[in-house]
């Protein structure tokens, strides 16, 4: 995992070698209030921890599972080839139906399997676990590197007793260290600029108030938490020089996909030429699509509008709307910031120049 | 009160002549789960609900405060002139300082305070008290009919198998009946046009989850709730046709504080060519403001945003800044529309023609 030097940020996954060697995951659902950490030593245990949304964020999701192929093989090390080769597919199988829509959660586990398949060839059943698990170890260390690379190229951005907005998190406690959006503020504040950043509280799941905000406090960055409806407002009274947010999917043209509201923060910060950056890995890039328009928007359950917050705040027979992202047009979007650097006009051969190469 | 026809509107409040006279009013806090009246029948019942918040919207709360002045000093009316004048005193007092911050609140009570001293020269105490009785019921009936004549000018801006967004609360429940933005999806409806209803949750306090979707229901009209931050992506979906919310203030050129998130609503509507209406009576201009800048924004509690809804969301030690009201500037507002018509464009000049003369 990469150095944190002075910043104490919350770590959110991380495997242990005793006792035979288990997944420890940062239980999120417990936050902010208690940070408490869940041991998951049997597979069973680590696809409940999905499920129950104690390990969230796509890079994070998929390292979780990295290592839950790990877990879930362990017990099958001591077999024959032909049995080890039949329990790879079977666990697999298992961590890919905890959280069926997660994209990351089904790739890693493929290529922890096709990895494992391929060495099941050479190595004895032992060393072959050895190896998956050695596998899982560089996929962590390679999302930490990523993160950290795109929070060097952002920081730069990060304007001197500045306010800075975000939406949602994308933070360490998505990612396995520094997260994106975040890296950038991490990075600039390990090399003393002085910052406060805006919080918005992220309805109807509120990973904002709950998520952003307590890891920034952790890493000690001055955060305020504000509804998102303030967002323009807070703008409006000068407050903000910088908006910086994740991304889901960003589409060749640079139209990106991103937790729902990002949109309306792009359109605030245009009105008062605030600059507006995405970061982002370059596997968040799908340049088979042109533009936003073919990026899909799940719809979610209505419930997390209706009772999000523990009660029931709409009338009967009345309905909700739950688009869980929107997608922001490349034209109100400043600079998208990847490990390869900025790409920046967002433009189609700024994406290929940056992006192209690296995502085939 | 108006004629409500074919439409069945929550009543906010009302007076009972029974009893010897009580006011009632529609507990708000129970809403959307259940339909209660309180009967205020002291002085103390009247101030509790008040407080309580069972009656909120400015318009609204002047009306319950100018009829607490008749159920304050019905038990006066039996002693002489003089005691009765001091207890109109007193009872204003008691009134006032239920909600020390909502300027209807004392504009009524003085109204009906004064009245009455005017009137206790002539008449009886037992009359004066009738009178004042009376002047409420003027008051109410005044409400009303303003907020009818806004919503019949507004309906024929309410496009046909369209879809209309609304942010807070401009409705019946602000009012004593039809409410302003909201008056004009009544009176719409009335006419038989069709059309959709997408209502912004409105945090942190929820009015639009609790109260606009309740009303709009209630009445039969079509209405699903978003949450504040998708409202630019459903508009994006080209879902919206028409937005349409009510004023706190506005400025001599046009500028309108209202709930906070009002300014994003119109940023977004402005991108996709989508109207954007105020609907307010001219007792909202405030023309000695030359602009929105002069308007004060009050910062509301924390805690609104930390826990408004039941549970603490944010990690200790974090601000949370909660601003009750933002201001959309005059040229994102296609038209304001007031019980004199609609002003548009909107500019000093047509304000002060449409308004000008009734606000002196």
């Amino acid at each position: 995992m990469a150095d944190k030097s002075s910043l104490t940020l919350p770590e959110t996954l991380a495997w242990s070698d005793t006792d035979g060697g288990f997944l420890r995951l940062l239980d999120q659902t417990l936050l902010p209030h208690r940070v408490e950490y869940r041991d998951c030593r049997t597979l069973e245990q680590v696809c409940q921890a999905i499920r129950e949304l104690c390990v969230r964020g796509a890079p994070a999701i998929g390292v979780a599972a990295a290592y839950g192929m790990a877990v879930g093989l362990r017990g099958e090390a001591g077999g024959g080839r032909a049995e080890f080769a039949a329990a790879i597919g079977r666990v697999k199988d298992v961590l890919d139906s905890s959280r069926p829509t997660a994209v990351n959660l089904s790739w890693a586990t493929r290529r922890i399997a096709d990895f494992g398949r391929r060495r099941l060839a050479e190595l004895t059943v032992e060393q072959t676990w050895r190896a998956m698990l050695d596998e899982a170890h560089a996929m962590a260390r390679e999302d930490a590197e990523v993160c950290r690379r795109i929070g060097e190229h952002g920081a730069a951005l990060v304007p001197e007793g500045g306010g800075v907005l975000t939406h949602c998190n994308a933070g360490a406690l998505a990612t396995v260290a520094w997260g994106t959006a975040l890296a950038a503020l991490y990075v600039a504040h390990e090399r003393g600029r002085r910052f406060s950043v805006f919080a918005d509280e992220t309805r109807p799941l509120l990973q904002g108030a709950r998520l952003t905000a307590f890891e920034l406090a952790s890493a000690g960055i001055d955060v305020t938490v504000i509804c998102d409806s303030a967002a323009a407002s807070v703008m409006q009274a000068g407050k903000i020089q910088m908006a910086i947010v994740g991304a889901d999917r960003i589409a060749a043209n640079g139209d990106a996909a991103n937790k729902i509201g990002t949109y309306g923060v792009a359109l605030a910060a245009r009105r008062h030429g605030i600059p507006f950056y995405v970061a982002a890995p370059v596997s968040t890039f799908d340049l088979s699509l042109e533009s936003g328009a073919q990026i899909p928007i799940e719809l979610r359950a209505e419930q997390e509008v209706r009772a999000g917050l523990g009660r029931d705040l709409v009338a009967q027979g009345v309905r909700c709307l739950n688009p869980a992202f929107d997608v922001t047009p490349a034209d109100l979007i400043t600079a998208i910031v990847t490990e390869n650097g900025l790409i920046r006009p967002v433009t189609t051969v700024e994406i290929s120049r940056v992006v192209g190469s690296k995502n085939s």
